[in-house]
């Protein structure tokens, strides 16, 4: 599908209505080919992408589409595969599709995408349902359970899908098939006048999305009513109860992050959605609220959020265990989107500086520097001796999961990146993401060349003039400008004129940060930080005869940075401490205590660790 | 049901073929009725296992044999009730019905005691075969999920059952039950020669205490067969891996505690009881490695076994977080059982240490001082905040559960303390669990007086002569006998003269106890002991304005006594230490630390916690 003329794109989540700050169409911003989000996006589109289909073909989720639309009068053959949300996998591959397309202008799916077209037109009933679990499975009925089946959810992915293949394609056809499902959810009723909400939420933003492509005011209220309609445990409450759908308190009430992270997450990104559009202040204000429950008392580090395996939800406040932090890769994609919308919706610098985290920590470790293997499960830390064969804690990222609904949300999230990079209007563009690239809005683009996150110099150069805003992130404590400091944690505004060269100097010295004392997973211990990059040491780089749990950092000694290339990760860190002799009993009385002996050692990003096989590692280090 | 006449019969598995150690009958220890202990089994029968009843009645447990036994021609009417499993909650309750009426001689029980023989006998099948689930839920087969449906897990607990009532009230009805169940499991196979195991370990151990009550040896067979055949992957792996039910490799290679805590601890002790009989050291081998295992790197300081939730399993070694330790008071309950079984194999003292923590601190806890109402998961640590809606970790003792596996198990455990209290043979005995009590064997007979575990004095009057050993704890250094000092760790063995006091001086200061560097969850942490007991620190001893989260201890502060009476704890400790103010952001760049003002406040002992309510609680103190 090659694109004949240029058109106009949006991107993600732009609204129709602009609150603070505009997103810039889709082709309106490039990360540098050779920078290292270029490089992922690439990676992305040449071998992710490509891997995703693979597995959707081998794992029978494509072949439940084939099956319906081949039925005989019979009935299908064969038996439906996989679990009951099969086909969210495949509608965010086809996102990821879209996106790319729209970025690289890649034809290489064209074929493949009519094909499923074609099969999906035929499986879609007449008056627009669509789900091969409920169709293909004999028993089921349409929202007997919609507590489980994940049928709104399943809607929510194929409307996404369509939205970006029409974004970055044109494409017709899927949206057609997008816009009779989100027809079908408009008019959906419980029989009492209250509209059916699903157990997983992302209906809400991809009615959004349709409205924002389509002008439809109907998806909006469609939107509006899922978010007023949840709180009100209308769902069965199931083995997890009614929090673990956020069923439990209206939307506007619920300023708790609690439950299903991954849930909690796209709902609030959702009720955002409506926000930007609706300008509903009452919904900025609870999710504002919400956001400081989630950011500021059970987010991980690394910007994983989930610290419970068991209904891989939120825990209490600071209940953060490094070790068993479930920080499923999709709830830092979520928390991702939720915080672009957030920003758009405030032009508040913490929203950016936390989407930074996610993406260069929790997210950029989910994923091998194949391509092909993916975390689900993001810990910081894994012990000596873990027990690996448990599939959401594998202690090396597997190729593919039984519930794979990570690889192909990272797939849709990397192909979409450059455009939660910038934001701008007519004369004045706002770097957000600092990352090499070209950023243009009307009158003004600018090209950014850097190595960060892995080096703090930018050199902005200006094609046209105008205002230009650049986030200075909180950490950046004394950067500067040509010289002059900057404020750290706001956005340097300044006129920037056609031909200009603007450098800024972000501090890039390695820092140790503790966590409220609350977190007593992690008390007596500090993590490692450069610039956006939370670092880790892996038993990979210790001498023999030592492992990870005997070291004990030594807080006051000095760090360096040692570049490499051609490795694992491009930064290193040199560390000082101790080793400690392991102990010959669980519990002691006071005092005995080994003291230990010299050792320096490397700590390397957290987003490059368990590249080198598995083994041991961990992001806070007891200090000495 | 009035004992007639005196019998003797045996405590809980007392082994034909004795290793080092033999139990006393059943009626030949009586724990003094104003001890705690005594106090606790006056509870016991008089309000805990009357409210298992109420409960068991109340869920429909009781009456889906009702309804399998009142079946007319169109089989039975209604629904079955509750887990698929819910027959063992009522065979534990049998259970505890027959230790108690061995105890204290009760006839409360008979009347339903007869009722429940004539619904079990009419449910029986021909063949033996007992489970009211699948004989009671259409389309149920036998043994066609034996990794699912706990039928052989039932079966265990009937005969544990049948086996207490004979013992307790010479009871054959209920034997005969349990005898056709038994002579049935015995010629269960899969068709291949090969015997069926089930996904819960517990009918082994049954087995060998049928045999050893009825002297058949095909039990014991039946026993040692389920122990060689478990550890082939013959189960379907399920959610949770093999490793869930200890299916991966066979008993006696497998020697890391993993997997379902109560179905590791059951099948160790399984084991260990088939060891007792058989005399197969490469099995006594197996079971300490594992023993290391489980209590080197995997308990819990209160005595608790599994530290995580999802699949109420072992963690890796010195994963052990408080707050989510799952803990489950049938856990403590088998490693109870367990050490019971390891101690009479080998007469080693820290097996007896091991079951006196976990007596009184991880299944103490388990019961409010009503007898009616019951922690299923025992956590360490209880934030403020915590979200107590969750049925595995609510912030207050429950009535009762959906799965209601702990309630009758500790009222079984209760029931037959005493018989865990001491061995002897002919003129020696061998006091394990220090208590207040009478404690006889031929030719000897003592009286212990003595608060502990509130008090460190005992004194002990011999009415006969003989060889006496009292285990002196491993923490009781310091020790002494008449002024002697003794070893602590070891049994002081003396030969005792009748009418001689022979008085024993345990050291009761409070202590602070650290953890294994590895335990990453509590580093900085100290834990308050003080004898056997664990204390804690509850939100309802502190100042208004001052959260549980804002202490830390003063190590090297003095800490004081109090005894209190008519309160929730007979002891308390007053610690010093300081409070600091709550943080204001997750994450802080070193060093910025409030240094906080001085305090003194209380600790209980933490089987005490949540008798006033919910609260923030945490057993490990941060070191100031």
């Amino acid at each position: 599908m090659t694109l004949e003329t240029e058109f106009v794109a949006q991107g993600p989540a732009a609204p129709r209505r602009p609150a603070h700050l505009t997103p810039l169409p889709l082709r309106s911003a490039v990360l540098h080919p050779e920078s290292s989000l270029g490089r992922w996006q690439d990676l992305n589109g040449a071998a992710t992408i490509p891997h995703c289909v693979e597995n959707l073909e081998a794992t029978g989720t494509i072949a439940n589409f084939r099956r319906l639309a081949e039925a005989g009068e019979n009935g299908p053959e064969g038996a439906f595969a996989g679990p009951w949300f099969a086909d969210t996998d495949l509608y965010k591959t086809i996102e990821a599709m879209g996106w790319e397309i729209g970025r690289s202008g890649t034809d290489a799916w064209t074929p493949w995408l009519a094909d499923l077209a074609g099969l999906m037109e035929k499986t879609q009933a007449e008056d627009g349902y669509l789900n091969t679990y409920v169709q293909g499975v004999e028993g089921q009925e349409r929202f007997a359970h919609p507590d489980f089946t994940h049928e709104l959810y399943s809607a929510g992915h194929l409307i996404q899908a369509a939205v970006a293949l029409h974004r970055g394609s044109r494409d017709e056809r899927f949206l057609q098939i997008g816009r009779r499902v989100a027809d079908f959810v408009v008019k959906l009723d419980d029989g009492k006048g209250n509209p059916i909400i699903d157990g997983h939420p992302e209906v809400e933003t991809a009615l959004v999305e349709l409205y924002r492509e389509t002008g439809e005011q109907d998806y909006l209220t469609a939107a509006e009513r899922q978010i007023d309609r949840r709180g009100h445990r209308s769902l069965e409450p199931g083995r997890f109860g009614s929090l673990y759908y956020q069923d439990h308190l209206p939307v506007r009430e619920n300023t708790e992050a609690i439950g299903h992270s991954v849930r909690q997450l796209y709902l609030a990104a959702g009720a955002t959605d409506v926000y930007l559009e609706n300008g509903d202040e009452t919904l900025l204000r609870a999710m504002e609220k919400l956001w400081r429950s989630a950011f500021g008392t059970k987010m991980y580090i690394t910007g994983g959020h989930g610290s419970r395996h068991r209904d891989e939800a939120y825990g209490d406040p600071f209940e953060l265990p490094p070790d068993r932090a479930y920080a499923e890769t999709c709830a830092s994609i979520a928390a991702f989107q939720w915080g672009w919308r957030m920003l758009l919706a405030t032009g508040q610098a913490h929203y950016a500086d936390e989407m930074e985290r996610a993406l260069f920590n929790g997210i950029a470790a989910s994923t091998s520097h194949t391509g092909k293997a993916f975390f689900y499960s993001n810990p910081l830390q894994l012990r000596t001796g873990h027990e690996g064969s448990d599939e959401d804690s594998p202690s090396e990222r597997l190729p593919w999961y039984g519930c794979a609904c990570c690889p192909p949300n990272i797939a849709r999230l990397i192909a979409s990146l450059q455009g939660y990079t910038a934001t701008g209007t007519a004369g004045a563009l706002q770097l957000h993401l600092l990352h090499a690239g070209t950023y243009s809005t009307d009158g003004l683009s600018v090209t950014v060349e850097t190595q960060y996150p892995y080096d703090g110099e930018l050199v902005i150069r200006a094609s046209g003039s105008g205002e230009l805003s650049v986030r200075i992130p909180a950490w950046a404590v004394g950067a500067t400008a040509s010289g002059v400091e900057l404020v750290a944690g706001e956005y340097f505004k300044t006129r920037i004129e056609d031909g200009e060269e603007l450098r800024i100097s972000l501090p890039m010295n390695a820092t140790l940060v503790r966590a409220d004392d609350r977190v007593d997973a992690v008390r007596g211990c500090v993590a490692v930080l450069r610039g956006p990059l939370v670092f880790c040491v892996e038993q990979a780089d210790l001498p023999e005869g030592v492992v990870v749990e005997q070291l004990h950092l030594d807080p006051a000694a000095p760090i360096t940075t040692e570049t490499t290339e051609g490795d694992v990760a491009p930064v290193r860190l040199r560390l000082t401490g101790v080793v400690r002799a392991l102990e010959p009993a669980l519990y002691t009385t006071l005092p005995a205590r080994t003291e230990g002996s010299a050792i320096e050692f490397t700590a390397i990003p957290y987003n490059a660790w368990a590249n080198r096989g598995p083994g041991a590692m961990r992001v806070w280090l007891p200090v000495r």
